[in-house]
């Protein structure tokens, strides 16, 4: 069976889970997490709901493991009744030429694109695991409600959510990101992953990059939230919010960016604005708490 | 200088630190962790705000990172306006012969008893260590209150908090601990830590046993809160905190156990029920949130 079990363990009243499948966007199996929350149904019927769901999606170098054990976000997951869905960072298992040499490249740098450049392209296809392939899945063993679905993420997991929801808007309905690389064409980070993962014709960048995106067009149908730390860092060279906000601005998609004095690049920082995305996100999803 | 800052970090308003010292009781640099809140001083002077304190003491294998990571206490500590000082669990850095062969003896399993046995003596005073070396150091670095003082911690760091505030009761005002262990004498843990460490001879071993602790008269001044999860794998071997509620009934000591259906012995357990422990900690310091 494509589904494996690899723990499952009681936090805040829900579930937490760790799963493993067989990916076929991927080519290998993938590890991520999933947290039901404890659900009461009216008069007891609570096995016929379907929950709103969101999907967190890592920074570089994380797992699934990372967020699902620091970021503290099961209180609130359970506080707002979301099914809250983490996966991996890239494509595990293989030993592509360079792949575990660099930590912002290769194995827990997928950037979430569809790498076009051999030898990539046969397992580096994030893009399609998360919008295509993880769905279904999802559907298959969760009561989730996909008409009710956010995404957000750290750093290129932020990049992730930006892209993934500006691109795919009827399938994510709100979005939110904590430091997130805004604008990838234009920091080190997101040049070397395009260049190694995408080649060197940079008009194939752009449906990866959220900054040009808005400015091609894209829209989310809600506003925005991002949470950035003041002492990041990253905040300068890599991350750059204000060319996002600047794109949003001109182009009127509303954006909320906070800049929190004296915060890194943390899961502390993270944990710390944690609730506000879940507010954030109830409320963009019309959920009920 | 015996005091090295390795990190400061923002944390739900308020710094996650951790620190590095030579320690004269176990003779060795020990590492712990110290979270000091966001307060607002009356009138901006706040800088003379004396602040309550709590000590987590953790379980086996565990540093102080442990916690400090995954525990998410940090909300709740900069909500009730707490410090948390979080030490290691055994003296680090020796090699002593079977020092790092089992996960229950030796490094990482220190059972915050002094060792009388060698070659365990010259090092392994970790109830020295936490009652006698932490505090004043602390005080020194660290605008804490003692007079308003609590402990707590988690299974073998459970029963450190149970010990160590049974025998010291003017000096931790308030107790509680997750899924500890109870009565060491009378399981596996515990006979092979007492016996590694103190010898055959068993009345030596009462005073480090929370059990026999209540049993000889041994009082806190407040109920002792302990949470416990009904699906912890190690509930019926090794931590039977009946053994302990039946004493603190027989003697009058207030105490309420709480045994939560499907939790297990993990951080998910511990964080899901840990703004109970503060709550229960505030009530008892008369600390004003």
């Amino acid at each position: 069976m494509n589904w494996q079990t690899i723990s499952e363990q009681k936090s805040f009243g829900g579930t937490q889970g760790v799963y493993r499948h067989n990916a076929s966007t991927t080519r290998c199996e993938m590890e991520l997490s999933v947290y039901v929350p404890h659900t009461q149904g009216a008069e007891g019927d609570s096995t016929s709901k379907q929950l709103p769901v969101l999907y967190y999606l890592s920074g570089l170098t994380c797992t699934q493991e990372n967020v699902t054990t620091k970021a503290g976000f099961q209180q609130f997951a359970n506080e707002f009744g979301f099914i809250v869905v983490c996966p991996d960072t890239s494509p595990r298992g293989s030993e592509l030429p360079g792949e575990h040499d660099s930590y912002d490249f290769g194995s827990g740098a997928g950037f979430y694109v569809n790498a076009t450049q051999p030898p990539w392209s046969a397992q580096y296809q994030m893009y399609d695991y998360i919008v295509k392939e993880l769905p279904p899945l999802i559907e298959q063993h969760f009561p989730v409600d996909h008409k009710r679905c956010g995404i957000f993420g750290h750093s290129m997991g932020g990049h992730g959510a930006l892209t993934i929801g500006l691109r795919n808007p009827e399938q994510y309905q709100s979005i939110s990101a904590f430091s997130p690389i805004v604008a990838p064409m234009q920091c080190p980070w997101g040049q070397k992953a395009f260049s190694g993962y995408l080649g060197s014709e940079q008009t194939s960048w752009q449906q990866y990059d959220a900054t040009a995106l808005i400015n091609n067009g894209h829209r989310s149908s809600h506003a925005i939230l991002i949470d950035q730390g003041g002492s990041d860092n990253f905040l300068a060279e890599q991350l750059k919010p204000e060319l996002f906000t600047q794109a949003c601005e001109e182009k009127n998609q509303p954006v909320t960016l906070r800049v929190h004095p004296g915060y890194d690049h943390s899961y502390y920082f993270i944990s710390s604005f944690m609730r506000d995305h879940f507010v954030h996100h109830a409320a963009n999803l019309n959920t009920k708490n």
